[in-house]
């Protein structure tokens, strides 16, 4: 550590002398080039035996890691970093068959993407209680649910509304009532409308969306939104016991600049931590006390008072943290050495006695030495901050490339490791509830280098795994990640129950259990062919139409044993699908091509899989 | 292992009693309740120590793993079995950008997926060389080069004519002169051609295609086809050494059904090995003993001796392996208990002396006792054979859930172990070279059913790695992975030698390296913006368009450091790429949607990478 912690020191004094944007530039130069990127010394050797799981047992708990651009959640199990799943929310995925059959096609849109940032356990008092996962696509203004017992995406929400960019979610709320989306990106609203950007402060929005979720099913729905100044909405989180009923956004751009944005989004010293009480939102709407616009609530916090709050922080804050006892609010400005810490007491104390230091853009701005309670030196570009325990929080640094450790209410830092390379997120054990676990941290590194093989220029990023449960931090092992790990929630497996298979149900549309029941309509040129799936075979196996009809097939597997899901593969017809266990799907294809297609299981599942095969035979039209 | 082979030996009398297809429908629905499926028991503690890669260090092999019908290549290191990228091939990424960007979208030509089966590593003299995989798409007749430097997928050829379903591709020529790629579904040919399946054995043909590979640059063009019985055409390997020239395929359906194969195409005792000289092919093709059906040189052996030979073997075989010294020929009816070793000095010897047994569908068959040289009683299910440096071979037993050990020449079993759950293919180090190192073998495993934390009723497959480098295999490590792992090899590292970012060429098309040279240029309703992507700018950042105009960005990415990819995302115009260093791309949108959109770097870039945005104004149609 001695070379690191050196360098540190010396880069932290060359950087600090320089700290502003454009200098932020260079240093992004040098992160990239690895100059600032660390050391890479390798642990102790007794730390990699700690994620070792031998063949036979299981991890201890899932990771739902952010896909990023690629659309999709990775589903990993730590301590062994494997990747277990692949998760498509926003993208189809023939592996699966998802966005080819009608019911998933629907439900993606027509868009073949998604930047899914940030995932979101569903909580019950502030623990997650293992039944949902939200994310976000921050490409589409789309947020997604994620049914635990299937690890099927259910339901798609948007594009929404008014919103674009929503980097700022998804956070729910401790007992997942709501889980809120700001915009990254200002725009005119509603969307559609034109405005030059010379008019950006005056006719672009900020917009946060408050999304109910239904206690029962998760169904999620759009209820009001808040009317915001036209600035970058990035991450959040939602208060928790003492400060439950609130939650809090950084924001950057205060400058609302919209050239430039390296420069003019850093030319001020200060942005803001923006606070909202969610509770007398939803009764301003109740109250009607909004405005609809394309369609939507939107509740104008400037006329409505109470709702909105404004705390400076250090300028371009990245996250913002609530401790485990809701107490503490932890905002890190990515340009500065230092975290924020706020005391919620404070606050409240601070708006109840009317503790105003003035406005800006309509919004009380709350007196920033009345609410702060420390400002910890951490190292340079911290980013991102996790809890344990024991009362230790874990903030990133993106610039030293580390991991620091530090101490809630003394406000000291403690520990210090290096991490490979330039981390974003954190993500603890149990991390973001009430009663983190004090075991695992993962780094979610934005660049790997020389870590792993080589696979030419594009390289994965890379999951660290940190030993917290002792005094020091240890790294432990590395795990390499497809694009891109922005966040990620690390929950105890024993609260996941997923059903190993889909129950038969007789009545399910479009279902057949029983082969003698399986059987080809024709209305018109419409086809319906009603298929069974079981080892080894399709009934039936032998479909002729004529060029042009549209064919439906409705394919259920009726194999009633884990592990045994069909596929259904038709080639050149650009369909793939598979069917698990007890279920049932539709797809459709239009039969524009004459000729012979043998249509194939493409999902190993028996010893005769090979020969689990039919023919579609399209007579030409004359 | 008692308990285990206890039940072995059980389930081998119990098996051996019912053999035949009715009975393997009932085996195979065993096999997937896990009643013979193996045990589980864990390795030697110490086993797993193995695997295991400290933070900094790195794998020893490559292993490049077919997806399946996620139609990617998956890229891991061994032993750590980390997965390391996911290569884009035959359905596109946003991840990577793979099929939004013009030239990737072209290369796929409409289709979404495919059905990666077996890749192939280029070969010199027999041994890998680290330039190109190859890799087949078994859904829609086409195969693909991915070129090694960049680990991008470079070449997509087909949907090749009158080839269907070719399972048995990707399996290179010694020198890499051919890949073959034969049919598994017989059709009428050309494709277009309708003929009712009670034709079958008349109209419906089998067909091999000759895919010759240009030395210098990996480029693949379709050379010549061979017309073949209507036969199912499964897998197959090269000659080499002394049978370099020849080709070896295996066969089933033999009997030609077209309805219930589960059945159907298990009725006969024996199928074929399909054996044919490559070199008399070509020279045949050179001297127009050929028919062009659509457009393809169509050689008919029956018509043209000397080129195919037919080796009886054990009904429904799947694989057939050439040792590396290339004498033996292995192969195995999935449905006996054990495989079959030709060898080829004898076929030779047969082949001079005319021992022909009789002819079926006029081609001449070898007299099986003249070709054989063992039948090694292995266990049940044997699918896929590979080779150590000391004269063993390994044989995957689907039914036992084992991989059985056995000495060459001496025909006799010295090891058995468990997997879990029932391995299709084998994967051993540099194991289909002339010499392989002996040292790692990966089973892949078509069932994980419970050695991993669940994910729902869509079970992840595994892939199990076994130390071979002892008297006794051990098995080390398991990992899950995405379905579906059909085939994969495995390679010395220090084989490949990707570049690690694209070299700036002032001279390409498109291609911006200087912002003072980026621009917008507008031909009519046509807009071309020529784009800088660098730390942490877009320039032009402000792009404003009319309603309907076609816009085209060409960005080039002047960031000259390795691992600093950007990202391109447009909101809501469904638009995503990644250009690595020293990259250019082009992308197209229609801009049919008005209003304003931000468009952002969407792959982390630097400290100021949120900060990297622009905006595309798109004024609405009066």
């Amino acid at each position: 550590m001695t070379r690191t912690e050196g360098r540190g020191v010396k880069q932290r004094g060359w950087i600090v002398g320089l700290i502003a944007a454009g200098a932020l530039v260079v240093v992004g130069i040098l992160v990239g080039t690895g100059l600032l990127g660390g050391s890479g010394g390798a642990p102790a050797a007794n730390g990699v035996a700690k994620a070792m799981v031998p063949p036979g047992e299981l991890d201890e708990y899932y990771l739902f890691a952010s896909g990023g651009h690629s659309g999709q959640v990775f589903v990993y199990g730590v301590p062994s970093m494997r990747r277990i799943r692949t998760i498509p929310v926003f993208t189809p995925d023939p592996a699966l068959g998802y966005g080819y059959d009608e019911k998933t096609k629907e439900m993606l849109g027509g868009l073949t993407w998604g930047d899914v940032h940030h995932p979101a356990l569903s909580e019950t008092n502030g623990e997650y209680d293992g039944r949902w996962l939200f994310v976000n696509d921050n490409a589409n203004n789309r947020v997604a649910r994620i049914n635990l017992k299937t690890f099927f995406t259910e339901q798609i929400l948007g594009p929404v509304p008014n919103i674009m960019g929503p980097h700022s979610a998804c956070f729910v709320t401790p007992n997942t009532e709501y889980l809120f989306m700001g915009s990254r990106f200002a725009t005119p609203i509603p969307h559609g409308t034109y405005a030059p950007l010379e008019e950006f402060s005056e006719k672009y929005k900020g917009v946060l969306a408050a999304i109910k979720i239904d206690p029962e099913t998760g169904h999620m729905s759009l209820a009001w939104q808040l009317l915001l100044p036209p600035w970058s909405f990035d991450l959040g989180d939602a208060g928790k016991k003492v400060s439950d009923g609130w939650h809090f956004l950084t924001t950057y751009n205060t400058e609302e600049a919209y050239e430039t944005l390296e420069v003019g989004a850093s030319a001020r010293d200060r942005d803001y931590i923006v606070m909202f009480n969610w509770r007398e939102a939803e009764k301003a709407a109740e109250e009607g006390k909004y405005t609809l616009i394309d369609g939507v609530k939107v509740i104008d916090p400037v006329e409505v008072p109470g709702i909105v709050y404004l705390m400076p922080v250090a300028k371009s804050p990245h996250g913002v943290d609530v401790s485990p006892d809701g107490r503490y609010i932890v905002a890190s400005g990515k340009l500065q050495p230092t975290v924020t810490v706020y005391d919620f007491e404070k606050i409240q104390e601070a708006i109840r006695n009317g503790r105003i230091a003035g406005h800006e853009r309509g919004l009380p701005i709350l007196d920033y030495p009345e609410v702060r309670v420390a400002e910890v030196e951490v190292g340079l570009g911290p980013l991102h901050t996790q809890f344990d325990d024991k009362g230790y929080a874990y903030t990133s640094l993106f610039i030293d490339s580390a991991v620091v450790k530090w101490k809630l209410g003394e406000w000291t830092v403690v520990d210090k490791i290096d991490v490979h390379y330039n981390p974003g997120h954190l993500c603890a054990a149990e991390g973001d509830t009430v009663s983190p676990d004090g075991k695992w941290l993962v780094s979610l590194n934005k660049m790997a280098k020389d870590r792993y093989l080589s696979v030419g220029p594009s390289h994965p990023e890379s999951l660290q795994l940190i030993d917290i449960s002792g005094d020091k931090m240890q790294l432990v092992y590395e795990a390499p990640v497809d694009p891109e790990p922005h966040y990620a929630q690390m929950v105890k497996a024993d609260k996941i129950r997923p059903e190993v298979m889909f129950m038969k149900d007789p009545n399910r549309p479009y279902s057949v259990w029983d082969v003698a029941d399986a059987r080809i309509e024709r209305n018109g040129d419409e086809v319906h062919v009603y298929m069974v799936a079981v080892r080894s075979r399709f009934v039936p196996d032998r479909i002729e139409v004529n060029q042009g009809d549209t064919v439906y097939f409705h394919i259920t597997n009726t194999d009633m044993d884990q592990d045994i899901s069909h596929g259904f593969g038709i080639p050149l017809y650009d369909m793939d699908v598979q069917v698990e266990p007890g279920e049932t799907k539709t797809v459709k294809i239009v039969a524009d091509k004459p000729g012979v297609f043998p249509f194939y299981c493409t999902n190993f599942c028996s010893a005769l899989h090979q020969e689990m095969q039919g023919w579609l035979l399209v007579k030409p039209a004359q």
